[in-house]
């Protein structure tokens, strides 16, 4: 076990800022609530970023971008949306600072340069985007619009973890314009669909797609549809939302269109996120006691190479068959590091690299190679096999989807093993507290029913399954009739 | 001509306007001074983001990202670069709203909610990375660190134009770390030097490497070099910056590093950036009257397609020919779209994608396609010319090389044509405001004579030229002696 890193058993939660911080991912920064993502966790989101904005592509979309600030008599427009964000706001004053006289060297605000106007750091951009689209929408040729945009948002939470919960991150907001309901709801499912796809095949990291209760709404939306995750602990953490938001934004910013009959309506809208958050979701989803766990298809390096040697000439031997087998994976687009530092023993690299969840180790050894032999380790199961040089690169390539499917089966089956349906409250409580998990219970479907479940139990529906069998029942907390079983967990 | 867009020679700065507007780059927003980036322009920024990042991770560099807030404490500590910026800063003050008491569905900001101490959203990110690199550098074996971030900054600038200056703009931001002044300084010439490779193999616009002086260089630094483009009104615009920053930022925030011989000294520091400025001066450099020309190697489109037809029967035959055409071309990796829409007429889409400079047009017509032909129009000079079908791809292919190199030349040659060299103060001022362009003089290397040439002219140095010959002369207001003529310009 790696000296450096907390045990999940000894404390789960400094565990998971281990991981974080000594995998080279990110570090607290200066300012309060927001992170610095280091090159090794923002490779990470390149790569996811890269996959994701392929898929939007590919599904019609285009990308812009829109201001960061939004006026406080937009962020107000739209009632629940503002509400829903308004305990978050950082909101910028003034626009300029002096020198301040009583203190040499020192800056304060200028009090001279306070704004007319408010501006909201946008939390989401709904409103400054639904303001410029009044201006692009007259008729139905202009639509849809299938607009997405990549850009940081702030959101000044109270409590704050690197990655799942930060004041500042960085996200992708998808916002689409229709002509019809139908085409709305049908983007908002797509677009589910796409981060289901997304989570479960890059991320390796199997998900629930559902749709949100009331209570746990997107601020604005008429429906919210989400991906929901199991984390090792079995607490869930929501990994995207996609919403569908009727149309309140249209009405609240007055964007109409004339359809073929020149009729007026409302305009209909979806929009839709995923965030730096699905970082701490892949971390926590997959590592051990010894770092992190990275799935090959976004991990910023795949396969590292650590030689062994005694003196030049063995080294000299070593680089040759090192670069070769280098140039092979490249050409394969394999991303690739040769770890050759002369300042750290074999050893120390390995815990380094398995720190840092690289999914093939690749060791070239001095004596080994006499054999034609190297050493391969797979960092998802620690196993190590010992191979002939010639099938180096179509094994390494073989390990690398066997990897991926491994920890996508390995998560899938703790998933499925840890969701139990219950129908007592008795039985409701001692599970939650009990037994890691989802719960699927019956539930009478009111808000207030939902409330009074997460103030005794801290636990909230996580979502209505899309796929739900329907099922008579009574909920387990009011014993009022249901039709179908929604599924409950404490969450991130 | 473009009915919708005014002449140059009627009105520069609108004909400038009415590019961006009306070739779909950008549109105006509800917050002062912020634009918004449409598909259209976030497309051409996509394509120059991806080379310059490209470049950028060649020359072994890394992305991360930094926080977008600086607590005020950080920003004063380099105090001239704290100087520089201070009027300019959009200041958070505040981090909640509630509900307005006095206005029902209003909100105001909560005077409860203020922050004990402001922060500045980023003007650009010295003290925010450097008070990061303290924790991560202490000896030389942390050394370099040569990290690149792309992200939003903002600069409260009180007169705004779209793309060239705007309250909140795109950039990318390097920030590296050297053990020793030499690399520091070889590496910002490097960067200087991507650039330039950048500026005039992409964007087709020649600039010209230089060294600014002392007035005009970065707050903050010990030599700005630059790259300076000509636009088509003569005047200069500053096309990317890189600063050898000395180990001010170290000094400020108290980086020191020891060495092999375990010497503690401070480390030396680059930072270099381009922005969507850039964007400004390629739509300057190039457009006509009739709209942008864009050079195809960023260019969003570079072929599009118009057919004419009369009928099914015409349309279906087009149709084949078409996607068989635009599948070679995407093969080759070429990026064109087929405008079938058939509510526009031939004419009216002619217009809109040279309104739009898409560099090559390709129009199928049933009746030139009887006699196997089609026409290509190349946006840079408005040439025609009927082709076969059969050497189609070969023929655009090429013609997207020589759009690409004749638009360098010609702003070459325009450029080349209009720097003069004056040695009088009269010439100085008549040859300003008479003919456009930059002037090659002699001044007498004092901020003084900078600052009062300023006034009188409104002319600024744009750089002191890197491969400057040198040559004794007369400064060219103050007649004191000179060793090497300098670029002065009105510049955007």
């Amino acid at each position: 076990m790696s000296k450096e890193i907390t045990a999940r058993a000894v404390d789960y939660s400094q565990w998971y800022n281990d991981l974080i911080i000594k995998g080279g991912l990110a570090d607290y920064s200066a300012v309060r609530g927001c992170m610095v993502i280091k090159p090794y966790g923002y490779g990470l989101w390149e790569n996811m970023r890269d996959v994701l904005d392929r898929m939007f592509k590919e599904t019609g979309h285009v990308n812009a971008y829109f201001p960061i600030f939004v006026p406080k008599s937009l962020f107000e427009a739209e009632e629940k949306n503002a509400e829903g964000f308004a305990k978050e706001c950082a909101v910028v004053t003034h626009y300029r600072l002096k020198t301040d006289a009583d203190n040499p060297g020192k800056l304060m605000v200028d009090p001279e340069a306070k704004l007319e106007e408010e501006l909201i750091v946008r939390p989401t951009s709904e409103a400054i985007i639904w303001n410029t689209y009044k201006n692009w929408i007259q008729s139905y040729r202009d639509l849809p619009i299938l607009i997405n945009q990549w850009a940081n948002v702030v959101r000044w939470e109270m409590r704050t973890r690197l990655f799942l919960r930060t004041a500042e991150f960085l996200w992708q907001e998808g916002h689409t314009a229709h002509a019809t309901e139908q085409e709305a709801v049908e983007e908002a499912r797509r677009m589910l669909d796409v981060y289901a796809d997304f989570v479960e095949n890059y991320m390796a990291l199997p998900v629930i797609k559902g749709v949100k209760s009331a209570n746990e709404r997107f601020a604005g939306a008429v429906d919210t549809y989400c991906i929901e995750a199991m984390m090792q602990d079995g607490k869930a953490l929501q990994a995207g939302t996609s919403h569908f938001l009727g149309q309140n934004f249209a009405k609240a910013f007055d964007v109409r269109f004339s359809d073929k009959e020149n009729n007026y309506d409302y305009v209909w809208a979806t929009s839709w996120g995923v965030s730096t958050r699905l970082i701490g979701a892949l971390v926590m989803a997959h590592s051990d006691d010894e770092g992190l766990i990275l799935p090959p298809r976004i991990a910023p390096l795949q396969v590292v190479i650590v030689p062994i040697y005694k003196g030049e000439e063995q080294k000299a031997q070593i680089d040759e068959k090192v670069h070769a087998f280098m140039k092979e994976l490249r050409t394969q687009g394999i991303r690739v590091q040769y770890d050759d530092a002369d300042n750290a023993r074999p050893g120390w690299k390995f815990a380094e690299w398995e720190k840092k969840g690289v999914p093939v180790r690749v060791t070239f050894g001095a004596r080994d190679l006499e054999k034609g032999l190297v050493e391969i380790a797979r960092r998802d199961t620690s196993e190590k096999q010992n191979i002939s040089l010639e099938a180096l690169t179509d094994t390494v390539m073989t390990l690398l989807d066997d990897i991926q499917e491994n920890m996508f089966n390995k998560a899938k089956a703790f998933r499925d093993a840890n969701i139990r349906k219950v129908d007592t409250w008795e039985e409701f409580m001692q599970t939650l507290d009990e037994k890691p998990g989802f719960i699927s219970a019956h539930w009478d479907g009111t808000p207030e029913t939902e409330e009074r479940i997460k103030e005794l139990s801290k636990a909230t529906i996580r979502c209505i399954p899309l796929d739900n069998p329907q099922e008579e029942g009574k909920c387990v907390l009011t014993g009022k009739p249901s039709k179908e079983r929604v599924l409950f967990a404490r969450a991130y």
